[in-house]
């Protein structure tokens, strides 16, 4: 890992606060900030024939990943990348309709599980590590960089459905009708995402998200067993190659069960949804632990009052302990760059 | 309102538990439990021209209300009908396309609201009454009969975004936009829905809920504002007009909240959604609350263990408190009916 040293590590307020570090301003990232809403990400996404061809494009992800950097200073970058390239790499070939999200060849049998390899084909993700490298060298010494993977249940639930639906009903089912052969694959998901990340984290990332956006959708039982654990034994298993690496969940829609993830052991962060209470959630969650949340992206795309009060209700919420500011969600692609030069300028109080 | 001397309600065992009465078999019924999944309902529905045409013509209403009584012995039927006839009857017109969902002509504008009746037209809805008293009637001594309306916030949700969405953001970023605007269509929810369930309760029906089936997409603060609040005024108005009715709330997606209702005075069951761990909602929730749900209805599809599991889990949780055997939301039209004998029989220890 090309982790700096300690004092070097905390001139980066986002490293500072996942060391459980409070600062007078919370550092700020936003999910999916490199995206659709950007006039230049629009311009340059045409460049590639497909969003995975994008994705696996240095320059093109490299370029992705720095121009909400450059537009608005954040305080981190998220490598531009999908959730979907580990089952690519897996051999479950993945492809983006415009406008109508993944497809990939549904998963029904032990014979399609079968298929999958063993290990994903790192010569695949290869320009994924080499972005994360070009990004690193290319920001200046104050912004962090993330990389991420999605949690086993969520990616799972797309390999089974083939595409993202209202619920994931399929996989729901499909756990409940074949929980062996479905632990089978969480269990392959577990060790490619574990390898994934540390490989992100030798090539250049400073912190992973792990993102469990469809953990909401399993009652209690199945929570624990199929998002909970299997995020536990990845985040383990990156603790043992790598001790220092701070390392952010999100399990979007969780809100009952925070305390659980708060007790893996090994976590830095925790990303809150929308439906978290940000002062129920900054007394109830141990004080080690940075919270990363949780505005409301249609506050953001509201703008307004709602969006001033939505920033002060949540820097209040979360005073007093270390806090990465975010919104609850991805932002929406019709979010205006003016609302976001605007919640910058005001955590930053220069507005 | 009719409602039965006590000890003849208490020998409904629906009634009994939403008195707070604990008995060894937990009285059940199921969201959805008149619908497609029936063969026999299936039967029926092509004789109305329309959706609504069918919930509006007692006849068929009351059959399709009674079919699953008949079937499965519930221990209460619901009234056959449809969140969405209260913007029917205040003017603003419903449809349902085949396997779309409703369709309405969605408000944008304070002129939009404004052409809003003030109360609803009773003379559209007289049918429902008519179904109400009329399936009274046909029921046996055993089994009560629950009447409902959708809660304020999610009626609101189908009425500005004129259909269902994945997580109503039309509405929620109208209340963000024009929350004065807002607060005037929950008003009139709000008032139409209170006389609306009573008379329901006048006509026949023995205890009502109220479903917020959206609930769960509004962060904490446009939760208590939006969702809290409203449910509240409409059981404070229902109490003051009969005080011995009672309610349930089933707001879904509010997990973390339920504390809050069940600090609404005068609610008499909470309806869980499948998010919630039976055995901590019991813990925490008075006991003077009946607790409704909550069997993931994917594990009633599934069968199998996954059901028997389930099942027993959810008794288990539920265990020393008056509780109503429920899904934590509707049932799949897909369910097999073999499955929904196994749950009942399984209940009652037939099986």
């Amino acid at each position: 890992m090309t982790a700096a040293a300690p004092d070097v590590a905390m001139a980066k307020p986002l490293l500072a606060a996942l060391a459980g570090e409070r600062r007078r301003a919370s550092p700020v990232w936003l999910m999916r900030q490199a995206g659709r809403y950007l006039p230049e990400y629009r311009a340059i996404r045409a460049s590639a024939a497909s969003f995975l061809d994008f994705c696996y494009t240095p320059t093109l992800a490299m370029e992705a990943t720095l121009q909400p950097i450059r537009r608005f200073g954040f305080d981190a970058a998220i490598l531009f990348s999908d959730i979907l390239v580990i089952p690519d790499a897996l051999g479950q070939r993945v492809s983006f309709e415009e406008g109508e999200g993944p497809r990939l060849k549904p998963i029904e049998t032990a014979a399609d599980l079968a298929g999958l390899a063993e290990a994903p084909d790192w010569s695949r993700l290869a320009p994924v590590f080499e972005t994360a490298e070009r990004v690193r060298a290319a920001l200046t010494s104050d912004v962090a960089l993330i990389g991420f993977c999605g949690a086993p249940w969520t990616v799972a639930s797309y390999m089974i459905a083939g595409r993202g639906t209202p619920d994931q009903a399929p996989a729901r089912l499909f756990a409940y009708r074949q929980p062996e052969l479905f632990a089978r694959l969480i269990d392959i998901l577990v060790e490619a995402s574990a390898a994934y990340l540390e490989r992100q984290l030798r090539a250049g990332a400073e912190a992973v998200q792990i993102f469990d956006s469809w953990a909401g959708v399993l009652p209690p039982a199945e929570f624990e067993r199929w998002s909970l654990a299997p995020i536990a034994r990845i985040v383990a298993k990156l603790r043992a190659a790598l001790p220092d690496a701070p390392i952010i969940a999100f399990p979007r829609g969780a809100a009952t069960e925070l305390g659980k993830f708060a007790a893996i052991d090994g976590l830095s962060g925790i990303g809150l949804d929308t439906a978290v209470e940000p002062r129920a959630a900054a007394a109830a969650l141990p004080a080690r632990l940075a919270l990363q949340g949780n505005l409301d992206p249609l506050a953001l795309l509201a703008g307004g009052r709602a969006l001033d009060d939505g920033i002060d209700r949540t820097l209040a919420g979360f005073a007093g302990r270390a806090h990465i500011f975010n919104l609850g969600h991805g932002i929406l692609p019709e979010t205006p760059i003016a609302h976001v030069e605007r919640l910058v300028a005001r955590l930053r109080k220069t507005g």
